[in-house]
């Protein structure tokens, strides 16, 4: 790979961006995001013979998987932690890499903390009688039928689309259930893992989000489902172990600010760098390709849709403890609360049982309700809300660390955006097209498993398939 | 104003986009972007004896204001055209500015073409009946009541703000209308200046929307409302002649791509131009001032807000014909549709009688089905529709011009963000709040008619206030 400075490009520098003194690089396929989606699609294009280069704006690779080391040395994730069974791209890729997983102990009951109150609970939810269970049957039963009849690269063409996304999540949620039990956990529940009230969610997206994951019941589950396991050296490893196998190939805090694809040559503008290549894959949060200048314009319809995919807010806490003691009261970590944040607490801790770990949750209206603490009350709450799910024993705990995802530059939310009404039925035919020689991946355009780390590894596998085709 | 040329600057522009030949200035504040509401601010500002420096990213300044001649050498307005007897800081700008107004001629009944049907009305719609006008009524009565009731400033902070940003407009319409004619009047024709269908958007926000220009029947009327007279010489002249007056002050084809406001100094980079500035006026739609990058970075709730902020589709035609036939009829050139694009006609004939005018906006759904179309078929349905509304003679029109304000890079839509659920209650007091030194402008963060030429004035004079108090 050449690697030519170009000093004092005066003229031709105009209106660029370029450096006074500038780095040009020349590759088949630039990437544009280290995350996981990213390092993939770079790794198998690198695989199949391709010379590339990869574009990172922070100082790390990883994206939305960020593991840190507390204080006791053992591993914990800030961002995407969990992995299961029918992630089959996933856990190839993870054999591939070498990495160790670790199950998820997953039993037990779960602790819920509901109108001021601490239930113990083995379903769903606390307090349902039959009739409530029954209600929660039926609404996934309709919720899951529509994820399974649908196309779930063209949702839009559904028979029912123009009626589930002129309606939001709350609506359908009105119609179709018809207790107050099954309501609130359709409610809380059902929309817990997407991070967005009911109310801002277009049905046609919540039936197309769980269709992803198989259904609403595989996507929750720690068996055979989306939590299965973890990672032993933290999510992050495996970006950090795909760059290291790339080298200098990946370029680091380089934030793309501009792409120019007006010729056969795709020009990306990185600070001082520029990387000319005959394709671009951009593999970042949907929003955020809509903050890089494309030389000439993106169509219309891409750019509308790029607007609507704002990310939820979300942060992500770790607790850690001596032991996970929880487990000795036949208590799985898992615990819900229904107005403050955290709203979602699950068992981290690491298998070789160095600690217990609990990892807490705070999206939507609640988590932004603690933004406004100091960090230190926020610890405070969400002990508290520990301490009343898990008894006093959850008040001596050893460490905590926290991500408000929405504070990171490169990020500013999580985990994938929801689209509000209208988003699929006006513009979905632009959610994840290419343009020209640009090709968009990221586990936001993911059709199968949106936004889990599955998700990641499905987007860029679809985008390298149409960079190979485009260029045989 | 010292215009320092700065060579080859090296290792100090690492990272910050500059230019192998950077031009760098200095003023006590900088705008970003010279449309209505950048302009006014500067013009203010160099009033009270501040140096300014406006930087545009265009080559012509006015934003979403736009007047192109026609063929005949009439002007028309492809963007913003109108102006009322309520914007009173308008109309002052105008008259300082000795510019021209002419009066919307505003009389004779309308046409709407629905169900297939063209009728001829006088009131909100056709095929009212009593109490279908009755429930409008009492509907708009209630719809007025909250803006009415609301601090602008703070819609949030309104006593029922939580239950009407957690339902959309659609829904706040089931419950609040209750005859068919009621709803669709609501559905359609409220919503019909919005560009957005009544369920993407927050019903929260339509109240605070609609409060800002005092009343629904405020923001639509032609008799001392939102739409009583157009600029002679069209809506752009206004920034025309703001930014003659400016001079050099004014720098255009410079989109901004920088902040740096990490201390005393801001400092603006604009492909090869630098700005360092006391204070940086930012008055750009919403949802482009997220495209650019910030150092440090915007506070989490400030780019949550920006990402929530799209703008609407919206197109606007004009066509020209010999004359306004259609009065001769005792028609007012006002048309609806139901279903097709354009969805909302007006007459927009200059008031020298030299030709007709009619001004097709096409906008949501309908709008960007159009967007399908080839230019001749789109051209097509609009002369269609136009025949439905006014009769054959609309068929012998001279000239068709249309601006599809989606593909205009440096817009990306229009009028102004229609929030959906949950916006205003999560993240309302980032909306214009400053941020260090840097202040917001633009029409989208009015507070008094919102998205009209007159709340672009009302942003800047705000801006401007502000400004000036952090300066003292």
């Amino acid at each position: 790979m050449a690697d030519t400075p170009v000093f004092n490009s005066g003229g031709a520098a105009f209106g660029r961006g370029l450096m006074a003194s500038t780095v040009s690089r020349e590759c088949d396929v630039a990437v544009v995001g280290a995350g996981l989606s990213g390092l993939t699609a770079a790794r198998r294009l690198a695989g199949r013979g391709k010379k590339v280069i990869v574009l990172e704006a922070r100082n790390r690779v990883g994206g939305r998987t960020e593991s840190v080391r507390l204080g006791n040395g053992a591993v914990g994730d800030l961002g995407a932690a969990f992995l299961g069974g029918p992630h089959h791209k996933l856990m190839a890729l993870v054999a591939e890499l070498g990495l160790a997983m670790d199950k998820h102990p997953g039993l037990g009951d779960s602790m819920a903390w509901i109108g001021g109150k601490a239930v113990r609970y083995a379903s769903y939810d606390a307090n349902l009688d039959d009739e409530a269970e029954a209600d929660i049957a039926q609404g996934l039963e309709r919720l899951d039928a529509i994820g399974k009849s649908m196309d779930l690269t063209a949702p839009w063409q559904h028979p029912d689309a123009e009626t589930l996304d002129r309606i939001n999540f709350a609506e359908w949620i009105e119609r179709t259930l018809h207790t107050e039990g099954g309501r609130r956990v359709f409610n809380k529940m059902v929309t817990a893992i997407l991070g967005v009230a009911s109310s801002e969610m277009s049905a046609l997206h919540v039936a197309w989000f769980y269709g992803t994951t198989d259904s609403f019941a595989t996507a929750i589950t720690n068996r055979d489902g989306g939590w299965d396991y973890s990672l032993r050296d933290g999510a992050q490893e495996m970006s950090n172990a795909m760059a290291r196998a790339l080298g200098d190939r990946v370029i680091l805090g380089k934030p793309v600010h501009r792409i120019e694809h007006d010729g056969a040559v795709v020009r990306i503008f990185a600070d001082d760098v520029l990387v000319r290549a005959k394709r671009v894959i951009v593999a970042l949060p949907l929003h955020l390709t809509g903050r890089i200048r494309y030389v000439p314009p993106m169509p219309a319809a891409r750019d509308a849709i790029v607007q609507r995919a704002a990310l939820p807010t979300l942060s992500r806490a770790l607790v850690r403890y001596e032991t996970p003691f929880w487990r000795q009261e036949g208590l799985s970590g898992t615990a819900l609360t229904d107005h403050l944040a955290p709203l979602l607490v699950v068992d981290n801790s690491p298998a070789d049982g160095t600690c217990g770990v609990l990892a807490a949750y705070s999206d939507g209206a609640a988590g932004r309700q603690a933004w406004k603490l100091t960090p230190k009350a926020r610890e405070k709450q969400t002990i508290d809300i520990l301490v009343r799910a898990f008894g006093p024993a959850a008040a001596r705990y050893l460490e905590y660390v926290e991500r408000n995802w929405s504070d990171e530059e490169f990020t500013r939310g999580g985990a994938t955006p929801m689209f509000g009404p209208g988003v699929w039925t006006s513009f979905g035919p632009a959610f994840a097209a290419p343009v020209g020689h640009i090709f968009w991946a990221g586990a936001d355009t993911a059709t199968c498993w949106n936004s889990f780390l599955e998700g990641a590894v499905q987007a860029a596998d679809r985008a390298v398939d149409e960079v190979l085709a485009s260029l045989a």
